[in-house]
């Protein structure tokens, strides 16, 4: 477009009844619109959540139990103090450390088509394999239920899961959670049926170039087979040769480990409350990585909304109620050791959750938040949507969670998450894509302005 | 994240009341809902809208006049045919032909400083400076108020208009309406003022290396200063030296020039209504671009949209009742020829359009449709709003219109607009950035598949 034209004014929109419906009651305090627009303001002029997301991506990959992991704990707790917040502590939690090595190495072998590399990475917790590597013929599935069928066909085979995420699933999330059975439990139905290594088509949306790794698991009575996931491109490359030349031989090499568990931490900072100081409403997301990029979507993004967000309370004087606690979590993606760790802590003593809303979906443009707890209270949280829309929140709705947050559930806390658009997440989620150049400033911000006004206003009000 | 949590179905969020005020009446047409199915499944698994940006962006820009603007149509027309679109032409438009030239230099030299180039692009309509390029002292000015408050000071100078757009306004093309007079008519203020020359902080959000070009005007009665765009970096550092050496000088060197007008051409093509073929819906985008990048937000994903939107209707084999038109205007970007031509064709004689939707503002995530006509049109697109929302569109709300399909308003049409996100638009805008790479194919897809069911309920249902 070239001159400006008669723009939409998109707060007017939202005057017009068009979104209203569950609005029949809205909150009128013009205090807390006041308040809403401070925090909008400043946010929008500072972009500060990009520079704390710059500083923590600056650290490189946090992977559990990792030296990086431990410089971005020292780095937030540091951040936390020189903003001033109250009770700034470390937490301890016991993590596993699972390490990638040194070399991992994937190659198709046809006497028909001759030598490929494929582009693979080993996926965390798995073994590796043999110092020299393994190599096998290839059997391609799209199901388990399609592997236990094939029967002794899978004997000494390297099982390659390849069914790709749904694209035409709107919400990305849900194709995510149709395909990952694959990784998870690949290794389990491949040992199971005999085979001799798991090849997982990575879980991303589209053909690329890089694999994308992510947790599998073992079962007990299972043989540990080493898992590995192939980039999308490679999947498709292989599935076509296969058609090809059925006999073709696929190496794998990785040198993946499982070391010692180690002692690393949970970071608790906060704006204490002045009223109600032991009712708590956590922020939380989580502080560890994947290793191949730099965690800027996962969980980079979150941890920034989250410092973000006390920042801009923080600077716009809010003196919230009740106690606005930021909690940035370690080992969500090893297993959540963590959220578990926060939950059963003899500190939580006298200390009551009313809420946790966890952010761990990116940094894209937020468009909405999921509430649990029933009815009954996400009326109450779409009462303040008058407040929130202004951003370019759309829908309250059911959903919230996550794993860092949800050992507080058995508390009575309502869980919560912000729902950032998700078309783009998965081209970056846990692969060497996921670096602060995938993060766009202004959407980043907007999640952290959201956030903050949400957490306001259940310091506030409570839930 | 981790591993596959309970997702939140979006789908789901709509059905609780919660967006639902203005869909009192909404139409549970399960046809309806079928085909919008139908349209989504294919758009989403072909990805085709991306297939046509890349043949388009593949020309390269295709500024108004130029022969790569001829290619586009070429392009276009043949893809229209290759569709089996019905009545496919062209329809001839005498447009103003405006090229940059070879030069363009930007230099910044201080007895203080020492001497730093300057980002900087001639803006669309200027004329040159003198084939030596002209230097001279600057004049800082935030706005037109403030530039005549300073009486004879500008006397001799380069004007430097350095409003930044608004990072506080949501909608970003809120800001740019705000900010863009001083690219428009910066030049006749300068000379008015007894300037040199007009150099203009590019209208983006942020700080980039890369300037941004855009129209500029002249008007009778006053001297046709050369007028040029400054990147935000370039802006910022000028300020900067400004501030400790308010003596330097700047450089400034352009080659543009305003050539002969050549006739170009608006392609049609459409699916002819099974009923009321001399009823239109016309859907709308412009295929010119500024010279810079490769247009593909602007407008090249527009034309995508519409494209792509006859496709799917056309391979879902929709039938409808009205003629769907699909309309890519020739210069949009240097005042609206195409679209002028179009309404006043003798061709429109005895068709009657009903609605016209243009697709100017980037191919991102959709969010919204605009719609003039009042609230009872308003109203009745709002009723097919659930057909809608499963793919994001969570408003529908005045606003619509642009450029090309402006003219039509006379005749009774009724003007809409898509909506996508705003937040990353003005980073590519008119600039070296607005590439294919910059846009994302499914956000763009869903755009496109937007479009085709509001087409095709505008078709079956009238307005």
């Amino acid at each position: 477009m070239n001159r400006p034209r008669p723009f939409i004014p998109i707060c007017l929109l939202f005057n017009l009844g068009l979104l209203g419906a569950a609005t029949a009651a809205p909150i009128v305090n013009t205090d807390y619109q006041e308040t809403a627009e401070k925090i909008t303001r400043l946010g929008l002029t500072e972009n500060y959540a990009y520079t704390i997301l710059s500083k923590i991506t600056r650290i490189g990959p946090r992977l559990t139990g990792s030296p990086r992991a431990a410089a971005a704990v020292e780095l937030i707790r540091q951040e936390m103090v020189d903003l001033g917040l109250d009770n700034v502590h470390l937490e301890p939690t016991v993590v596993g450390r699972w390490v990638r090595g040194e070399v991992e190495e994937g190659r198709l072998v046809s006497s028909l088509l001759g030598t490929l590399p494929l582009s693979i990475c080993a996926l965390g917790g798995s073994t590796a394999t043999p110092e020299d590597g393994l190599q096998a013929g290839v059997l391609e599935v799209k199901s388990f239920q399609e592997l236990r069928a094939l029967g002794d066909k899978a004997r000494g085979k390297i099982i390659f899961f390849n069914r790709p995420m749904d694209p035409t699933r709107i919400d990305t999330f849900q194709a995510y959670g149709e395909a990952a059975e694959q990784r998870v439990l690949g290794a389990v139905e491949a040992a199971k049926a005999g085979g001799v290594a798991a090849l997982v088509r990575s879980l991303t949306l589209g053909e690329s170039e890089f694999p994308h790794t992510g947790l599998m698991q073992y079962r007990p009575g299972a043989a540990q087979l080493p898992a590995a996931a192939i980039s999308t491109r490679g999947a498709d490359i292989l599935s076509r040769s296969l058609k090809i030349d059925p006999e073709l031989i696929v190496h794998l090499k990785t040198s993946c480990a499982t070391l010692f568990p180690v002692t690393s931490y949970n970071v608790v900072g906060e704006i204490k409350g002045a009223e109600k100081p032991a009712e708590i409403i956590l922020l939380g997301a989580h502080l560890d990585s994947w290793d191949l990029g730099e965690g800027a979507h996962d969980d980079g993004a979150g941890c920034a909304h989250i410092i973000e967000a006390l920042r801009l309370l923080k600077l716009t004087d809010c003196r919230p109620k009740r106690t606005v606690r930021g909690v940035l979590f370690m080992d969500e993606e090893f297993g959540g050791t963590g959220g578990r760790d926060y939950a059963r802590s003899e500190r939580r003593k006298g200390e009551r959750h009313l809420a946790a809303l966890e952010s761990d979906r990116g940094g894209f443009l937020p468009v909405g938040f999921g509430v649990g707890g029933g009815e009954a209270v996400e009326q109450k949280v779409q009462s303040w949507h008058p407040l929130l829309r202004p951003l370019g929140i759309l829908w309250i709705g059911p959903g919230g969670g996550g794993v860092d947050i949800s050992p507080l559930a058995e508390s009575g806390a309502v869980l919560m998450g912000i729902v950032p658009d998700s078309q783009r997440y998965f081209d970056f989620h846990h692969s060497s894509q996921d670096v602060l150049a995938a993060v766009h400033p202004r959407e980043l911000e907007l999640g952290a302005i959201a956030t903050a006004i949400l957490g306001f206003l259940l310091a506030q009000e409570g839930i």
